[in-house]
């Protein structure tokens, strides 16, 4: 997506100087630097200081981990070894297992030799997939927007005096599931991005997502893009939600279960619950590389991530003068607990937005969306790993 | 309560330098400054700049703001303008508006040369009143706790090993209901308070409360009383509510329809649905003069204020060298919106603590908290304003 006009990928192979180059994303909203990793220890350090982070995008990442890894040593020792430091990085997100396993695996069955080149090949596929899928969900995604859109015009022009302004779709979304998220498009923004291409006048209501506030990249993303958005605090959302300034909530998902519970930031769950109150849709993309097809149900199940407690204690901006500091907001000795996820329960959610298609979030949908998977495996789409999706 | 082992009180009249001596709260967690007030815009100020805030505290802060102005000019002109001034201050907590008509009503009946020394007698009152309608609230809210630990308690020692520790009452709250939002004991902290002097093992979970971050100052009091707690993002507890982390929620009000719905810091609403979602106790503590007998429901009914954009954007707090600073975390160009506060129907609610006892959140018991106040009126606690409670 755009950035002061010019097109740009999260992520990116360069090819000249033999690395991956990442967008540093813990620089934004205030400076946009590109970082080139080099190594399979710049990987790990980049996705678990979350310069690299969103599940779709740290898969991608950890894939050019093990060719950077592979570039200088391919025995299965140093596979092995690169695949078990990838996967440590972070707990919940299933996108990274999914990624590694499926490299780990063709590598596995391939001579020391053929590795680099093999591994290149699939980080690429991968890299290339993620692409094609967050399109494919920006457009399933776009047909849920122009209904909801349509009734809401209709209401209005039965309802309200012509003299009136036309009315705007009014979509909350919790973190940044955003491009910068993925490798282009993101998930959840990606159906807000082509609903402001096709001309349905959308707004943005932002949450800033304590404690990493990425919110912050959400804004970014969006202004530079052009789409009319507002910043809030995460408590914020149930009052809009409750005085109809929402239309529907729109968030991603960093780890689905097979009922179709879904794990994703802190905090989502509130908004779920919000919107559940106030009969309003709330409705979650993701790839289905995210879906944990062994995982029966994911309330209680889901390893939730404990994160430092620096990241409530300190939190880091511009200053006056345009510098970066970090400012420390707590009593020097209080307890902080940070954990970085929640689970919303299927209960809550109105579907599932994924590039296969629209599904309810249950598991007969979800077996339902499996066959659809293993019917129509392409060439650049293969079955998602696991067994069966029980 | 305590700072530093020292006995403190929010606010005192300090009648050797004949002002107001104020706690600065926009200094804490960071700093323990006091401050004297000695004129009308210096009290309404403070309110605004939130110096002083907490509905109880600031209807205080108020009554003085009118001694302060019948010092310099106790007219008619003056009394009017002074209490027009103060009403404006913030919008949405009644309190403000109880304290004000209280003293204006008694002054307006009075003679010019009598109104400072009367205005100075019903301040004084009044914060006399607020430091015994505070302990009266921890004494109703103690009982409370003391029953939904019990309870722990037998079940923990019929299903638990017992050579696990026992368990501890975990509370959840959300901004600032502590002594600085009083006089002194608080209206959601002060059973808390009392609990901990009891011996009960409590242990709170302090969501931080963006974007003022009061959580900050609700830990500073416990941290300074030693009450154990821990700071979390405010998308955090409906987590730690699904996994059985909090025992019940306990928030404070600013404004209380006489159906019982609950206007608070925005975000309450959506701990109260967490709350309900599972199947966890959410009580309300307040004065009764935070009951809006006027109001007959609360949702949509309640003005809510809209709050600086800057308190979003720049979040200020101690540098590395000790300094103060504020850092911009949002890009430059995003718009903000900043409502302070949100209604929670009183359907979440399971009962009221106030100084009378414990009600439940219904226009029913709301009427016979009404008929005991009527009932029972103490020297130093006069009958609500309003004509009837419906």
């Amino acid at each position: 997506m755009k950035v002061n006009t010019q097109h740009f990928q999260s992520v990116n192979w360069d090819e000249t100087r033999g690395g991956l180059l990442i967008i540093d994303q813990t620089l934004l909203p205030h400076r946009f630097e590109q970082r080139l990793l080099t190594s399979l220890a710049d990987c790990c350090e980049a996705i678990i200081s979350m310069r690299v982070r969103g599940a779709p995008l740290i898969g991608v990442v950890a894939a050019y981990g093990v060719v950077l890894a592979m570039a200088e040593d391919s025995s299965d020792a140093a596979l092995a070894s690169a695949c078990e430091q990838l996967l440590a990085t972070r707990p919940t997100a299933v996108n990274l297992r999914w990624a590694v396993h499926r490299v780990q695996n063709a590598l596995q069955g391939a001579g020391a030799a053929e590795r680099p080149a093999l591994a290149r090949q699939l980080a690429d596929e991968i890299h290339a997939e993620d692409v094609a899928t967050c399109n494919a969900i920006g457009e399933h995604g776009l047909d849920i927007l122009r209904e909801i859109y349509a009734k809401k015009l209709a209401n209005f022009q039965t309802h309200v005096d012509t003299a009136d302004q036309a009315p705007v779709l009014n979509i909350l979304t919790h973190c940044n599931a955003g491009w910068l998220a993925t490798v282009d498009w993101g998930t959840a923004l990606a159906p807000i991005f082509k609903a402001h291409e096709a001309g349905i006048p959308v707004h943005v209501w932002v949450d800033e997502t304590r404690p990493r506030l990425q919110g912050a990249l959400t804004a970014w993303e969006l202004g530079h893009h052009g789409v009319p958005h507002t910043l809030i605090a995460d408590n914020a959302g149930g009052h809009l939600m409750q005085t109809g300034a929402v239309d529907l909530c729109l968030v991603g998902s960093d780890r689905t279960a097979a009922n179709g519970d879904v794990c994703n930031k802190i905090g989502t769950y509130l908004k779920a619950l919000a919107a559940a109150d106030n009969h309003l849709p709330f409705y979650v993309a993701l790839p289905v590389s995210t879906i944990d097809w062994q995982l029966p149900e994911g309330v209680g199940a889901v390893p939730i991530e404990e994160r430092d407690a620096a990241e409530l204690q300190l939190i880091r901006g511009q200053t006056a003068n345009d510098s970066m500091a970090a400012v420390a907001v707590f009593p020097e000795h209080s307890a902080v607990a940070n954990p970085a996820f929640d689970v919303t329960p299927a209960r809550l959610v109105t579907a599932l937005i994924t590039e296969y298609g629209v599904y309810a979030a249950n598991r007969e949908a979800l077996q339902a969306l499996w066959r659809d998977i293993v019917d129509k495996p392409s060439t650049t789409k293969p079955a998602p790993t696991g067994a069966s999706c029980e």
